[in-house]
């Protein structure tokens, strides 16, 4: 081969190269190819982002988001109860969308109030089970929050706040199934082996929500016991990565038909509140709620409900080395307001990250996820500074800390530092690890609280 | 051809001529067919059915039944301010929905009340341009009278309860466009060349409304700007008499799309309030309201709004005596009660009926259609009895009314008989017509009030 | 005696007794002079009254205006049902007060119906025993029309379209006591020994209906268990006699205490839809309805609970020729309409009352109440045209009535006259009556229907 | 006078000067009076109450449970503006007492909570300024929370789970005005010459709280411009001081009519969030709220607008140094709930409390507030133990405190200790003060956050 040759050759894989670094596309309608897409990086970086869920269960905003199935379908007592104390006989779901007033709703409001939290994306229900679409679906008519309720497009509404602040990215939660919607029904009860609301809802809504709001990540969820094939999710999703406006930056889950989850489409979310116990292979995230029992809001929900900020902290620092995002939720009320107690979880959170953005943000996986001799250690790597980062979730009482896994390469090269203070002094252990004396600090002094970051370079 | 060919021919012309006796069928899809099928003849024979306009609308109940349209699209002044002076700033029609509640409703009482107004009979609104369905339509979910309001299947109760006392036929009412509907919109702002709407809407619920309800009159309505072969409605009219359960016995009316009222379908309505001048060619009905202002209730409504009873036999007779049906409307309240002031009519009409039905059902019209010399005086003719009907509207001061148009076959021959009283003196008028003496009766002694039949048999 | 004494003595007697004319007071706080003050004479001119039920009543409007005893005191089954089926647990009575509406409500409509009626009075519940005042009650803070439901003083919007139409005179009822009212219990729990609620409440609304609106009728109800003295009712009236601003032209009727009715007082009232089959000594008011089941509208009323135009004009006649005022009594809806079937109702009594006012009006009882011979007779006497009026129920078929008690004084003086129509002939009976011929009339010549008025002079 | 006579005198003064101990009663219906009496000493003993505000105004729950004042009267534009864009023209105040639905109120739940953040008394409102009692007054008539809305005695709910707990005192706020009360604004209107109101509702709803519930703490409130004349409120005091059943331990505050706050009745408030620079002569309460724009719970209230934990704590140690009762508020929502971010707050003054208590309980104020030389130090004494508590705001850096009010009465004498943790090392300054070690505490080994006492004994 000659010379020239080589240089074609060469060029054409730099060309090829350079495709696959967007994206192995053009997708197949099957999950083969659809799976062998590359995740766009932002996702893995982002590390955290905020769940909204609000519709019409926001108004009972009793129990649970699945509010209508457990009080209709189950039957389960305390819905039952709930209704017959307080509604008079006959009153139906639908008779809540109404209430569902949003009077108070500022987006730029609850934008600020994510923003404030560090997270660096949102995912919001544009539709649960129920059916009921936030934006003003035409498939949907009578049954979307511009008919009726609030009367506002409340997708658009956070969209256009989202974009006019930046440094956020959107993610737009759907669900495919509705639980009660007749059509479904029927495709249901005949085995799926007609596609009536798939064809009538569930895909033209999909279409629509894309092309109107562009979403970065669509999450999608409530596959019930339909396969993919019913939903076309594939055939939609070859769409999504070819076509569609957002085709180069959008992420998906692993929420699209019975079996999917865990195994098919974008990153895998596999179960709610998932948090595995070593290093899975493919990216994933952990949903997961504030108020420990409901996605929805609680109009009765106490503050033991409400996980606590080291409990909330834990997570995060878990889930991230576990190469997860942490998806957390919070549940609006029917006026619009994100509470109190969500704002305050979340501004803690936010401050945290303030001082420890670094060990969270833009990392991944260290060869290790928790030390091996000190409990409660965790570990996440930084690229870009070559760090390891150790987090603390106990400061040591004997003010030290022993870190049985990095290897120190050497007293000149390596540099430990406590994210927010200043390096700290620490000396090699034998066979491995390495000790680092932390500060006597008093409480005002403390760089933060409920966990601490060491940035570790020049470690192995 | 052999004699047994034409034994054969003639058998085949015979079973066709049979077949053509029902039914001219099968039918095309095409206007030149549909048109050409014979009406069923109970319909003729019928004369009087009861119309009624329920719905959301019902709920307002006020100004009209184009209520939604009026305040929002018109955006009337009487309906903008009754709107601002009663109901929250964001208050939409669909938020009336919870409120139509149909606590008093007893189809059973409804149809005691039909039936003894003499109508044969009814034709009910099973969804008007709202859109709302009063049946569980499985394609207009959360926008239907068992999902929202009532919670009860309306149409199904009326039916029961109709088929259970016997005696009166079922009419359905259905609205082809919906104002509001997203898809409707869709499919008009392109210029109807797309036929979403129909496809997940119109046509789904008219085969359902005939598979589950068996109409035997199928009231279409609402047109708008719709061609037909939008609507499809000579492909659905060819199923309905070629194919449906009610393919014998169904009529339908003329607006199944633009131009074809009082131009193609089954028999004409022209317009609301339809009284022509003369005999028309094609069977026809005059449907109109009892409250002269709207078909809808109005909580407002004051006597003077009502016609009185002597309007509405005057209307009665006339139309009858050329030749079409008169569909008297009612408007039930969102509670379910028919109001005592429709009542009141209906057991007037009922009354008058009891005397002089034999002048009004089975009846055809005569050659001439009211008298041409004594004004107020309309004829009908009793096929059976080979009978002229001369109804009166007045009472004549001198006790004798002349007839202009009878010629009298012969005092052998000829006799006249008040219904409901006897025999009454008569002789001829020359050139033509008979002159007949009234009996001076009390007014306990009248037979009936308002009108007067004469029965003229022997007369050509 | 000189005669110039007997003068004096004369002119002193005309002064007193024209004084007496007016009234006997002033009046002392017992039942002795209250009940010897004469009755303003207008009020037995008047005859014929419309009374008007409208409350928190009407708008549950479901059985009786007695639905809050029914429901919670007595606890009858149907009105538990009712509100078990329609409302919530815990929903009260007083919730049903925010929606008494009255958006449709036009004083000056309602007084143009009650003109045509031919009424010459009105009374009004202003409150009625649920305590809820129809005008703005200082003493009945959140529970009166102007603080809850309508937020206008139903009471002053119709005094005034009242005195501004003319010809009608003002009516107000006004119930003594409050089923519910815990100051009410308080006393009648001990036996009202105390005066709590009187004084907080009764007493303080009399004062204050009789000086803001001046009625002059005050219609007393409510009187319970409680003796009048627990009222202060002699105190009360001897002020409304003597020194109220209608102390001149105000009647009151019998409810005034434990024992009162039909015994002290002012003119009685003895029961609801009192009849007496004899004259009675004093003058009495047969207060009644039109919907036969209750005063209160109730929204699932059916045309046979209404009582016939032919049964009220029946009812009228006989109580004016008994000697009574006749009070008919019709039911608002919450809006405040009154329906159309209460209008028709009224417009046919006003327009035999346009006939035949002059056999009811200003009349007095004759001698003889009803015929002897002829039933469904009944006479008045006009002192006007010393005439006595013969109404008759039926229209005799025999085209002659006799009458048995008349005694003509002679075929020159003696005149008998059809109201509407004019001289009839007549002859007299032996021993005593007269004959009358009544004239050949169709039933367009009629001058009214239901009942006819014979106009007899010269006889005795 | 015999010497026998002497003994007698002797022993009366000695048992008249032993009931005063008590009390220096009986009292008289004069301020003179009423001012003279003894504190019942459990109330400076308790340092720390719950302020609990709860109406009508936890409907609306927008701007400040003086709502209705302010839209109504006021007319402010963030309240009109909020009425007119989520209510139908002529809606009312008394129209949100319905939606007062309490139905998730539980009053065993709201004791612990209360019990949780270490206070020793709560006070409830059982009427505000709009006059809607919270318990079934008799005089309140359809304005009351059994009568309305809860259908619950909300007051007796409280009284009983707060007796079954045991711990906490109980007290009542109750407001003598009502805004908008019709009696009220007559006798206003008449410059208070006129007694109604009082005579009618604010006097029996007083007696009737007393004997109903017992409280211990009568916080009056709401005397707006009437003098203490006016309602009597010498005398109620003195019937409340020496005949009701609450005659030996309960407390009352300074707002009893124009003029008296800060200058007649039991403690004294003085303003709303009072906080003097110095020390006052009599005791006092500082009633503050966590919300920091309102009383009432507001539903759109922002995290920023509640004051963190510091600055709850701070006002705690200063409000108790400078000898006052710190009564803090939180407002609950119309469906009976305590929001968690208020259960967070109460939670964390209760865990600062369980470890710092004894400095706060039962202590008097030392003969200095705060220290002289070192910042955000304040102190209190413990008559107990002796002690001086320096309580420090902040943790210095240093890790020492200087402390120059302390006179150190010798090395052998004096001890200081940090409470939650134990001795520390101390040394006199010259001329006065003592210098502190702190210990060098991790942030896990704190007794608490936000404030620390140190016990010093042994000190002048």
């Amino acid at each position: 081969m000659s010379g020239r040759s080589w240089v074609v050759v060469l060029m054409v894989l730099m060309v090829l190269s350079l495709m696959e670094v967007r994206s192995a596309g053009p997708y197949e309608p099957t999950w083969e190819s659809i799976d062998a897409r590359p995740l766009p990086e932002w996702f893995d970086q982002a590390k955290f982002g905020i769940f909204i869920h609000w519709g019409v269960f926001s108004v009972p905003s009793f129990g649970s988001e699945w509010f209508w199935w457990y009080w209709q379908k189950q039957q389960l007592q305390p819905y039952v109860d709930f209704m017959r104390s307080n509604y008079p006989p006959g009153f139906t779901y639908q008779d809540f969308a109404p209430q569902f007033t949003a009077e108070f709703f500022d987006a730029k409001e609850w934008v600020d109030i994510f923003a404030s939290s560090g997270a660096k994306y949102i995912v919001m229900t544009t539709k649960h089970h129920e059916g009921f679409t936030l934006w003003g679906s035409k498939t949907s008519w009578n049954w979307n929050a511009v008919d009726v309720g609030p009367k506002r497009d409340l997708v658009a509404e956070v969209v256009d706040a989202l974009r006019a602040k930046g440094g956020l990215r959107l993610g737009l939660y759907h669900s495919l199934f509705e639980w009660f919607n007749p059509l479904y029904l029927k495709d249901a009860a005949g085995g799926y082996n007609t596609s009536y609301f798939p064809a009538a809802k569930t895909l033209p809504e999909l279409y629509d929500l894309v092309a109107r709001y562009r979403p970065e990540v669509l999450w999608s969820d409530g596959d019930g016991d339909a396969p993919d094939s019913y939903w076309n999710s594939t055939g939609f999703l070859a769409w999504l990565y070819n076509d569609s406006p957002v085709r180069d930056t959008v992420v998906t889950n692993d929420r699209w038909g019975l079996g999917t989850i865990c195994n098919h489409g974008g990153y895998y979310t596999c179960a709610d509140r998932y948090l595995p116990g070593q290093l899975p292979a493919r990216k994933w995230e952990n949903c997961m709620t504030i108020d420990r029992k409901s996605w929805g809001y609680r109009r009765n929900a106490q503050l033991k409900d409400f996980l606590t900020i080291e409990q909330l902290i834990t997570t995060l620092v878990q889930t991230v080395a576990l190469g997860g995002n942490l998806l957390m939720n919070v549940g609006p009320t029917h006026e619009g307001v994100i509470p109190p107690i969500f704002q305050e979880r979340l501004g803690q959170v936010g401050g945290w990250l303030a001082v420890n953005g670094e060990a969270i943000y833009h990392t991944t996986p260290w060869r290790a996820q928790n030390d091996s001799l000190t409990p409660h250690v965790w570990y996440t790597y930084g690229p870009q500074k070559k760090a390891v980062y150790a987090i603390l979730l106990d400061w040591p009482d004997s003010g030290a800390v022993v870190l049985g896994e990095p290897l120190a390469l050497g007293s000149g090269a390596t540099q430990v530092e406590l994210l927010g203070y200043g390096p700290l002094p620490w000396r090699s252990r034998e066979p491995s690890g390495v000790s680092v004396q932390l500060p006597p600090l008093t409480i005002n002094q403390m760089p933060c609280q409920w966990a601490w970051a060491l940035r570790l370079t020049g470690v192995a």
